[in-house]
């Protein structure tokens, strides 16, 4: 799964930027058309499965929602010139902003404005999903050359029953075991946080439907986060406990910035171990930082009794970069080349999942290898090359206890290295998986 | 139990030396007299049940030896001059001394005369517990100035049948489990070993039972060392070994030195971790040393087979000062600020013993913060306060497997920081215990 | 078992390199009758069981080859002189080379030369035992220095069926389960691999079966590589599983390099733990492989489903030293001296297995030393001698989960001096084993 040419990783970068920049203008959010509107477009990469979850519905300890739409929404001076509009930026509307619709001075209106004096140029992005408040952002540059007024503010959004959508999709495997690609859906224009994970869940969703066989299954799940993941879990989690072996929840992945894995909350799954593998041979200045500086659906998918052995894999983590949920992570900010980077590392990582077997030596003592072709004939010359090295490394602890990466580890070799190795003492009949 | 303010501190400290004051002259021993006035004196601070154990009794390996009573002990020159004069301190008695009256030369007495010329100025303290002898111990500049004698050697002791006395209160507390405490009271007028132990513990016993309530319930008792443990342990271990989850054995605690923790003997007990913990955040210099640098009770408390989970915590360990076993051990040596400082160490120490509780989360995913006003309303704004932090640490690993200190210590937190804000999630019904 | 003189340790250096130079001129091979002089040889120093095992008798994934024997072989220029042979070192014939008897130019002969340009002066040691060819092995100047020919070729050797032959003697001790010494004996003229480990493992034999009492039983077992052992195990595996609980491969032995020890598999076993141990105090420069940088026969007897509990232990290991598998590897270079210090730090491993037990206190509470004559009735000094350390050491943590060597490491103490005064205890009922 993992064998990228460069060629097909800068092509791939460039259909995925190409696919974020249809989405980018959408205003997702929680709930609401965004959000169907973003499946409807991510269906030409990938099958989705599209489903509604009312709101009023109780998800564990959190309620769905009203649904939040939004046609138009401005601030306007009396000749008519929008000093704040919608229509420029989807981020100008604090998200889950009840209607107005009034003349107001900039003094009435002013606690409803939200800049972020230290980045004067951007517009902040902000949400009051669970208290009903209306709000504007915007930059404090632009904040702080407003005119006293009188302005005419209007935002003609919708906060009624409706759905919550979440999509998924499954792609079966030679085993029920899964392995689960999780992202959210839930930011308005918003480049690295949050269009760069669905987009590289979508392309990488169809890679590996595109395999000619994988070992195992892969869910693929798109939720608006916190509360849609929420949902998500408390219609499914009994199937994922039972067969959910691995998996990302892939966030962040298109930044300029380094690779950071949030671990598991035990630091012990299965995940941990292949992602710590790559990222410490693949990667320059990747980090592996603790559950405790967990941030996105991880919270609810590692949180206590979920445990689901999944960790979180971003490339310029949230709250790592200034621009982070401001407008200034937009398309420019995210590169083709970094989503094309992400999505070989990911690679990577799915198939040190699908390679890393227990094997397990079929013969009590050495094997005669010299009779199957993989040692010289004539003995008694030292010599330590490194296929010897290998077959040594998997003849003696492939004991059924150690996996693929253990056997790696221990000898500092690196697993997709070995793996062909053992495949050809699998074939030769000498290791069992 | 621990949030002792600087001025209540000051005071105890001070109340502690005025009680120490008071013992100081008395001659304790093994058994006798001594023992027992002290505990009638140490009835102000606490009330005790005490104990006689006859003579004769076996404990263990051990028998419980005759009961010595001393009255006067002298050395006088034919001039009616005492050069050594047990009125004057009685260190200058050998432990367990046998009557003797006789007149004899500075030959014939030399060998019962004992001096360290290490520290010419200080009388050394010597026993002779299980072999029947007699001695007066003196310092070496006083043993150089005798003159040949003949002398008058008087010692009016005796050493016949009667019992060793020791003596013990139970605190209630919400549980049947209990904490020990448990402390010396053999040795005569030596200061931080020691009168600072039981001084100390029965301040602490009267701290605790004036609580309004307690966790656990607590075993004070009052010993003395080796035969004395050994007679407590043989009458009550069975108990002990069912209901102690902790505790200190508390042996000098007076002196100007720092703290060192002895671990009990794997190194493994609930006390081991509270105390690191509380050494690491509120003392500076502290040590902790291995069960192989033992040299008091915990020898008993803690022997294969016996194996109580608790540690013995010293201000100023036996054995690492000079003036250890010497006159120079007094209550000049011992001042009331170390005294306080013992006592709110041992407070603190005692206050995570009832705090660290095994916290569960009660929700499945991240509980919804917001709607209990723990939590922002406003969301997408990066923040990491120190109370994020905290419910972040709390949620993540309040799993049932990890306590308190578990959580604090993984996130380089102070338990005694995060207990409040467990309580709150306990009190909002999102953590339980 | 290990208090030797170093007179002793002199004059069995000495003893054990005569031994050598009687053996040291046999052609020996996997099979053959140089392997059953080579043990005829060795019957004046311990006697050993003899075994043939058929050729083409199946042990695990291997076949025992035809057997292989050689009366002579040469090269010959037209005016008759051996330009290689066979008489002068019987490394010139590469091992189990077929017949040969033609005519034929240097040409011809070329390929059938094996020489090692990196050791222009030494003869290269090569076999083929499992692909039918026939090869003269030479130095790299001898090689250059050959004329264009014509040569007479011959080797008068046979490859018949026939049989194997390996050696074992057991030593019986207080217990049946098993301390297990093997060692290889099919190299030909090479002194340190391998003449230095069947003429050590012979004197430790005899050393090991002249004490008066031992508390293991000893498997002593000489057999050629791979095959010998396979064979070997073929045999005794069920065994050698249910008695034998550690030992040594002995092999490379007797050169001037530093020890090397290696793990076996999972690096968990006795000798491991008793090797670390004395290579630590006894040993400088030693070094500890792990079970990947194998080589000799503990491939089979540590192999994944094997998994003996034992180590191979060299003095100058294989590979290690350019001399390995050339004419070099002669008994100058193995000197009585280093198969001395050998057979010393042998003894201190073996001496160790036999003394490390797991005491157990008797008592309940620390013991009344000074009944006991072990501690000084006059209490109240300060001190630490190293006897009270080591008494202090044991009685804390002799208690049945420990054996004498966690005891000795806790505290940083040689387990060889910790031994007497455990025994000590144990006469005066105060450990039980």
């Amino acid at each position: 799964m993992h064998d990228l040419s460069s060629d097909q990783v800068q092509t791939l970068g460039a259909e995925m930027h190409e696919m974020m920049t249809r989405l980018f203008p959408i205003c997702r959010s929680l709930t609401g058309n965004g959000v169907r509107e973003t499946f409807a477009i991510l269906q030409d990469v990938i099958g989705l499965d599209v489903h509604e979850v009312p709101s009023g519905t109780k998800c564990f300890d959190w309620t769905v929602p009203d649904e939040w739409n939004i046609k138009d929404a401005y601030v306007k001076t009396p000749d008519g010139r929008r000093v704040i509009d919608f229509q420029e930026s989807n981020l100008h509307v604090m998200g889950y902003s009840t209607p107005i619709d009034a003349e107001m001075s900039l003094e009435d209106l002013r606690p409803h404005l939200y800049a972020d004096p230290s980045l004067p140029h951007a517009i902040p992005y902000l949400t009051s999903y669970y208290q009903r408040r209306w709000g504007f952002c915007l930059s404090q540059e632009a904040l702080d050359a407003m005119p006293p007024g009188p302005y005419e503010v209007k935002i003609d959004s919708s906060l009624e029953p409706g759905s919550l959508t979440y999509a998924e999709t499954l792609i079966p495997g030679d085993s029920e075991e899964e392995i689960l690609l999780s992202t959210n859906v839930c930011h308005p224009s918003l480049a690295n946080n949050e269009l760069s994970g669905p987009v590289l869940t979508a392309f990488l969703a169809r890679h590996i439907a595109r395999l000619p066989r994988r070992r195992y299954s892969y869910r693929i799940v798109f939720v608006p986060e916190t509360i849609g993941m929420l949902a998500y879990l408390d219609r499914n989690l009994d199937a994922m406990r039972s067969k959910v072996v691995g998996g990302y929840h892939v966030v962040c992945v298109g930044g300029p910035g380094d690779f950071t894995y949030i671990q598991s909350r035990n630091a012990d799954c299965l995940t941990d171990k292949v992602t710590a593998h790559i990222l410490k041979h693949a990667c320059d200045n990747a980090s592996i930082d603790s559950y405790s500086l967990r941030g996105s659906d991880e919270r609810q998918l590692c949180a206590p009794g979920i445990d689901l052995p999944i960790g979180t894999l971003t490339k310029t983590k949230f709250e790592n970069y200034p621009e982070y949920h401001t407008s200034l992570d937009d398309l420019d900010y995210v590169r083709p080349e970094h989503m094309g980077t992400a999505f070989d590392v990911y690679c990577q990582c799915l198939g040190l999942l699908e390679q890393n077997h227990h094997y397990k030596v079929t013969q009590l003592g050495e094997p005669n290898l010299g009779s199957r072709g993989l040692w010289p004939t004539i003995g008694g010359q030292a010599y330590r090359q490194e296929l010897v090295h290998q077959l040594l490394a998997l003849l003696a602890y492939a004991d059924g206890e150690n996996d693929l990466i253990d056997i790696a580890e221990r000898h500092d070799m690196q697993a997709s290295v070995l793996y062909p190795v053992a495949e050809t003492l699998h074939e030769k009949g000498l290791l069992e998986k």
